[in-house]
C-alpha cells in the first residue's frame, strides 16, 4: 500500500468475471498485516458467495495469507506430498539447492482443493466454507486463493477458478455480452447515434454501456435471459448499421493489432515516419508478435536534418512551410514509402507541447499523412492534450486513417 | 467494476500519502450503487481517521456520491451561491447553454468545507464527522470527497486534501523517506550488498524497503522520530557507497528522464537505431518534454533492407553474421551516429519472441551497442521475458549503457 505498484489484477479479474456474466461487488486492497488480511477475509465471507484472494502464497516470510486464512477458519495445515515432490523436482531440474522455506508452499489447509500452478511453484487453493460462520444465515461461500504474479494468476484463474465459480454458482439464466470498439467518434455522439434506435431492445432487456478511453469508445451490449443471445445479436446489427465505419474491432482487440492482421491477410507492408509521435506508432505495431511480416521499419525524425537525410524532405519545403505543415508531412510519408519500399507509409508531424506552440500553430496542431501506392492523404486534427495523451490520440488517428483506406480498397 | 478502466488513483494516492508519512490501511472499489457506496463509507467511518472518496461528484445522473453521503450523515444539502455563480460564468464564457443538471454541483451538505476545483466544474468537499456515529468511541473522522478525473483530483489533493490531513492529523513525530532507484542489479543482490552494512541503522529505527520492477529496483529508506532525517541521510550514504554505479536517480525519476537531463546539461545529442525494441527507446526519450534539444531522431529497422538503406549496414555483414549479431549492431550504431550527426547512438538487435529463436540464438538473445565519438561498446545480455517485458528490459539496459558512459567521461 505504498503506491509503488499499480493494481492491474483488479481490472483484469473484474473484466474476466463480468464477461462471464458475474458481477463484482467489491474490491479491497489492504496493508500486508495479519489482522488486516483476516479482517478483510472475514468481511468478505460475511457478504459474498465467491471470494478471490490474490498474492501471499509464495515461500518468503511475507507470504502469510495461507496461514492466516487457515487459522481464521480453524483449519489445520498439513504437508501435501505431491506438492512437496513437485517443488523438489523443480529445484533438482535446475541443479539448485532448495531453500528450506520453499516447502511452506506444500502446506495445505485440510479439505482445501489444490489448484495446479503451471507457471510457478506456489499452488492455488480453494476452500468451500460451509457452514459459513461469518454469514448470518450460514450460507456457503467459496474462498479461492491465487498466486500474485500475473503470469501465474491469469492461467490459473481461467483453468481453475472460473470453472469452479461456474460449477458452484451457475448463472441463473442465459447471458450474452459483446463489446464493439469504435474510434474517430466521441462518446456522446456514439450515444446520440444509437440510443434511440436501440430503445425497443432496451425495453426488452438489453443493457447498453458506453466507455470512453483515450482514442476510442467501447459500446458494450449485455443481456440475460432466454433471448439474451438474440438481443445482443440484434443490438450488434443495429450498432453496426449506424456506426459501421467507426467500428474497428470487438472485445479486447486493439487498433494496432487490427492493422497488423489486415496487412498480414493482404500480404502488404507498412513503414512509419514519425516526428511528434516520437516512435510511439512503431512501438505499438511492434508490440504485436509477428509484426515483422508487415512492418519493415520506421524513422523518427525529431530534427529537420533527420527529415532531410533519412526521408529526403526538401530543405526548401521545410523553409517555406515549416516542419509542422501539410507539404512536409506529405514528403515524409512519400519519402519513407519509397526509401523503405513499402506499400504504405504513415507520417506524423505536430506540436505535442507543452512548449513549442505559436499563434498560427498552437500546441496540439498535427498533420498526419498516409502514402499509398496511388495517392497520399493528409488530415489535420487538433489534439490539445497532455504530452502522453497527445501521442496516443495522434497514433490512433494515423492507424485509423490506414484502416479505413484498407477497407475501401481491395488488396 | 466491469474491468474497463485501470484504477490508477489508488496507486497515486497511496504513494502521495506514504511519502508524507501516513499509512494507507485499506483501499476499496465498489459497484456504482447507492447501498454499496453508503455501506463502504459507513465501514470506512467506523475504522479510519481520514477517508478519501473519489468520483461521483459531477453533474450526470450517475454522480450520486454527494447525495448519498449527505443522506448517510443526516445532513441537508443547500445550494451554494458562489459555486452556482462560478458554474454560470463557466458556461457563459464558452457561449454554451448550461444544462440544468449542472447546478447539482452547487449543492453542498451543511457544514461541509468547499475545496476549490481549479481544473473543472465539480468542487471537492470535506466534512468533519464529529461525533462519529459509526465509531464505537465516537472519535472524529474526516471525510474528503474529490472529483474523479485525474487532472482535477491530483491538484486538489495536493492543494486541499493533504494540508487538511496534516492540519487535523499531524504526524506524531518527524518523518523522513527517500527512494533510491537502481538498475542493472537484481533485488536479492541489492539486499545482499546493503542489508548487513545498514543493520546498525535498522537497529536505530531505519526501515529499508525493496521493490523490484521490470528493469529497476527501488530501495526505500524510511525513518520516524527526532533523528529521522539523520538516519535516512546516513542510510543514503551507505547505500550509495555500495551501489554507487547502479543508482540512476531518486524518488520518481525515470532513466529516460535522467538521460535527457544529462545530455541537455552537456549539450550533447543522441540518436537511436532499433530493431528488436521496435521504437520503444525513441518513444520513451520523446516522452520527456524538451527531448527535442538532445534527441535528433532514430530509425526502426525491422527488415535487413532497412538496416542497409537507412544505416548503411553491409549486406556482407548481415549475410555472414546474421541480423542478430555483434558486428551488425555495431554497424547499426555507427551508421546511425554518422548519418544523423549525433554525439551518441544506441542500437539494439535481438529476438523478442515468442517466435524466431534458433538453437544458437534462442529467444531472448540481444545485442546492444553504444557508439560514442571515440569508441563503440557492445553488450550481449539474454532477456527471456514476454514480448512487452523484453522491450522494457532491453531499453533499460541500453539507456543504462549510455548513462554509465556519460558518467565516466567529461563533457
Amino acid at each position: 500500500m505504498l503506491g509503488f505498484v499499480l493494481n492491474t489484477h483488479q481490472q483484469w479479474l473484474c473484466r474476466q468475471l463480468s464477461d462471464a456474466g458475474y458481477s463484482v461487488t467489491r474490491q479491497i486492497a489492504i496493508e500486508d498485516s495479519g489482522p488486516a488480511i483476516q479482517q478483510a477475509v472475514r468481511e468478505s465471507l460475511s457478504r459474498a458467495d465467491f471470494i478471490i484472494v490474490t498474492g501471499g502464497l509464495g515461500p518468503t516470510s511475507d507470504d502469510i495469507t495461507r496461514d492466516l486464512i487457515a487459522s481464521l477458519l480453524g483449519k489445520r495445515l498439513h504437508k501435501n506430498a505431491a506438492i512437496a515432490a513437485k517443488l523438489e523436482a523443480f529445484f533438482a531440474q535446475r541443479n539448485r539447492p532448495m531453500p528450506a522455506n520453499t516447502l511452506l508452499q506444500a502446506m495445505v489447509p485440510e479439505d482445501a482443493l489444490i489448484l495446479d500452478n503451471a507457471h510457478g511453484t506456489a499452488p492455488g487453493l480453494a476452500m468451500e466454507v460451509t457452514p459459513n460462520p461469518f454469514r448470518p444465515d450460514g450460507k456457503t461461500s467459496w474462498l479461492v486463493m491465487l498466486p500474485g504474479p500475473p503470469r501465474e494468476l491469469k492461467p490459473m484463474f481461467a483453468t481453475h477458478a472460473l470453472p469452479l465459480l461456474q460449477k458452484h454458482f451457475p448463472l441463473e439464466s442465459a447471458y450474452s455480452c459483446l463489446t464493439l470498439r469504435t474510434t474517430g467518434i466521441g462518446e456522446s455522439q456514439v450515444e446520440d447515434e444509437i440510443s434511440g434506435l436501440l430503445q425497443p431492445l432496451v425495453d426488452d432487456g438489453l443493457i447498453i454501456g458506453y466507455c470512453a478511453h483515450y482514442g476510442w469508445v467501447d459500446v458494450r451490449l449485455v443481456a440475460r435471459g432466454h433471448n439474451a443471445e438474440q438481443l445482443v445479436k440484434e443490438g450488434e446489427q443495429m450498432v453496426r448499421s449506424k456506426l459501421h465505419q467507426y467500428i474497428y474491432g470487438t472485445q479486447d482487440e486493439q487498433l494496432h493489432e487490427v492493422i497488423v492482421r489486415l496487412l498480414t491477410e493482404r500480404k502488404q507492408t507498412i513503414v512509419t515516419a514519425e516526428s511528434c509521435t516520437g516512435g510511439f506508432i512503431a512501438n505499438r505495431l511492434t508490440d504485436v508478435s509477428g509484426a515483422s511480416a508487415v512492418f519493415l521499419g520506421g524513422v523518427v525524425t525529431y530534427s529537420n536534418e533527420a527529415k532531410q537525410n533519412l526521408l529526403g524532405v526538401k530543405a526548401e519545403t521545410l523553409a517555406t512551410h515549416g516542419a509542422v505543415s501539410e507539404p512536409v508531412v506529405r514528403e515524409m510519408a512519400e519519402g519513407a514509402r519509397k526509401r523503405l519500399g513499402a506499400d504504405f507509409a504513415i507520417a506524423t508531424t505536430g506540436i505535442a507541447g507543452p512548449t513549442g506552440g505559436t499563434p498560427t500553430k498552437p500546441v496540439g496542431t498535427v498533420f498526419i499523412a498516409l502514402a499509398t501506392p496511388s495517392h497520399t492523404f493528409v488530415i489535420n486534427p487538433t489534439n490539445r492534450y497532455d504530452r502522453p495523451t497527445f501521442k496516443i490520440i495522434t497514433c490512433q488517428q494515423a492507424l485509423e486513417l490506414l484502416r479505413r483506406n484498407l477497407l475501401h480498397t481491395s488488396s
